[in-house]
């Protein structure tokens, strides 16, 4: 159980998924890949990885760890237990390392069931966008065993570069939820302030650099408060995304009744910007909300 | 009008004004003090400055400049306007400086008022706390007109590190506004992460220190998150304080017909930690907002 791992199998290769294979390639992880546009697959075989017919024909090729990187739960769902999906050619001993974004209840009961396959699943979600990505540098959120988690280091290491392991099947996609609950408020408060500035006739880029260094502080206004101030709109993470995030904390706070008013708030500005057309704008676009209230053009 | 200020009289001498004050003498400014509560003025009077008996009496002094440090905009025009109040002892060219956090409003009717008597008022409310007071690292943000801001720069770098100019009078308070709506949304996505991580399972602390780095940190995250996992509402910000700021951007988006949702949450959160006699613990007791509802025990 403790031996390294060599070969590795991904499944997604979406702008995330691209940078994140490509980077256990460069650290020396043995490639094979699938994804459901097979086109994506091209420049990984032209570096020599090996690209499998489905889910269940990579799983058979027999690799140590296998990587996912889709879209939502049901996505998730459908490659691990599917026709052709990886149980279905699966060898007992695999580790599964799910990067999605998916429901944090769900991720115990695909656990439960793959355990029934001797597979561990291991919920590995990560923060940090398309350049933390590509440069390595992802916040990684493991949930799963201690062993699995201890072998799969080196491959964290070569994707990431905050790797927390908060505790057993189902926490990473937890932490997942807190961490876009406080981004979205952040913003939130960046949009607002940003909305009351242009009201009362400030600067506001002026506004942005007085706040920047004091207890409103935040990621979210360093780096998209300036965006939203000269109008770029381009994502970095969609509000398709996130409303797809955000669907996730709202399950799982309605199956804790846990009351979440301020996320509740956040997400009805996306839904707004969404409703509007703009659900392939960067997170950002939530201004756009405050604009289309009437209330404030802020270009 | 371009000579350098060396007679300063300071009003308010709470856990802010006190500091800053402090820092004035320190710089060597020639101080006269008054305060409401007359025993506050002791330690200034110990180490020489002059106590006056009334703010016309200290502006009867003759200082080149005015400092207030006092709670609301009420306790502005009272000191200013009142009995006994800075206009009724005033030499013409005196500069009064408002460090307090009042309405943007407001203070641009001061301004016009106080420019009848030929003194000009210059807005300067702060952020940092009572350590940034103390150790003279205060954001300041300043409203007002540039010659007499330009003459007050040595004064503002003797109490402050960030000194933003936004613009004419009030854009400092309009700016603080600005601050507060950031401030109290971020420390909202803060307390509803945690609420989230406690109901889910989590290492709460865990859960923290795997977000901070990442797109969902924050000042509000870094400071207040560990004091809330560890149950210290202590103040350094009391909530009482801060809805009397969220009065003040109340007025200001009703004025403006600006819809706020986000920042109304989070006012609504304090509230029912003040309404549960709460408004004397720092806001990080936001937390408790949660509490409260019955979701969740984050201590």
């Amino acid at each position: 159980m403790n031996e390294s791992i060599r070969q590795v199998g991904y499944i997604g290769l979406g702008i995330m998924g691209a940078a994140m294979a490509s980077n256990l390639a460069k650290a020396g992880f043995a490639l094979t890949v699938w994804n459901r546009t097979r086109s994506k697959c091209k420049p990984f075989a032209k570096q020599g990885a090996t690209v499998a017919d489905s889910p269940a024909d990579l799983a058979a090729k027999g690799p140590d760890v296998i990587c996912l990187n889709v879209t939502d739960t049901a996505d998730v769902e459908q490659v691990l237990f599917g026709d052709d999906g990886v149980v279905a050619g699966a060898k007992p001993g695999l580790i599964v390392v799910d990067h999605s974004t998916i429901s944090p209840m769900a991720t115990r009961e695909f656990a439960c069931k793959l355990a029934g396959h001797d597979i561990t699943l291991v919920d590995a979600p990560v923060s940090g966008g398309d350049v933390g990505a590509r440069e390595g540098t992802l916040s990684i959120m493991v949930g799963g065993p201690d062993d699995a988690v201890q072998r799969l280091q080196p491959m964290f290491e070569a994707v990431g570069k905050t790797i927390s392991h908060l505790g057993e099947s189902g926490t990473g996609q937890a932490c997942k939820a807190c961490n876009q609950i406080a981004v979205v408020c952040n913003l939130m408060g960046v949009c607002e302030a940003m909305a009351m500035a242009k009201k009362t006739g400030l600067d506001v880029s002026k506004m942005l650099e007085a706040i920047a260094g004091g207890a409103a502080g935040s990621w979210q206004l360093a780096n998209l408060g300036p965006r939203i101030a000269k109008g770029d709109f381009d994502p970095g993470f969609m509000i398709d995304l996130v409303l797809k995030d955000l669907g996730i904390v709202d399950d799982t706070a309605r199956q804790q009744r846990l009351p979440l008013a301020g996320t509740s708030t956040a997400e009805g500005y996306f839904r707004a910007v969404a409703a509007a057309g703009g659900g392939k704008l960067g997170t950002q676009a939530m201004a756009k909300a405050l604009e289309n209230l009437g209330a404030v053009d802020l270009k």
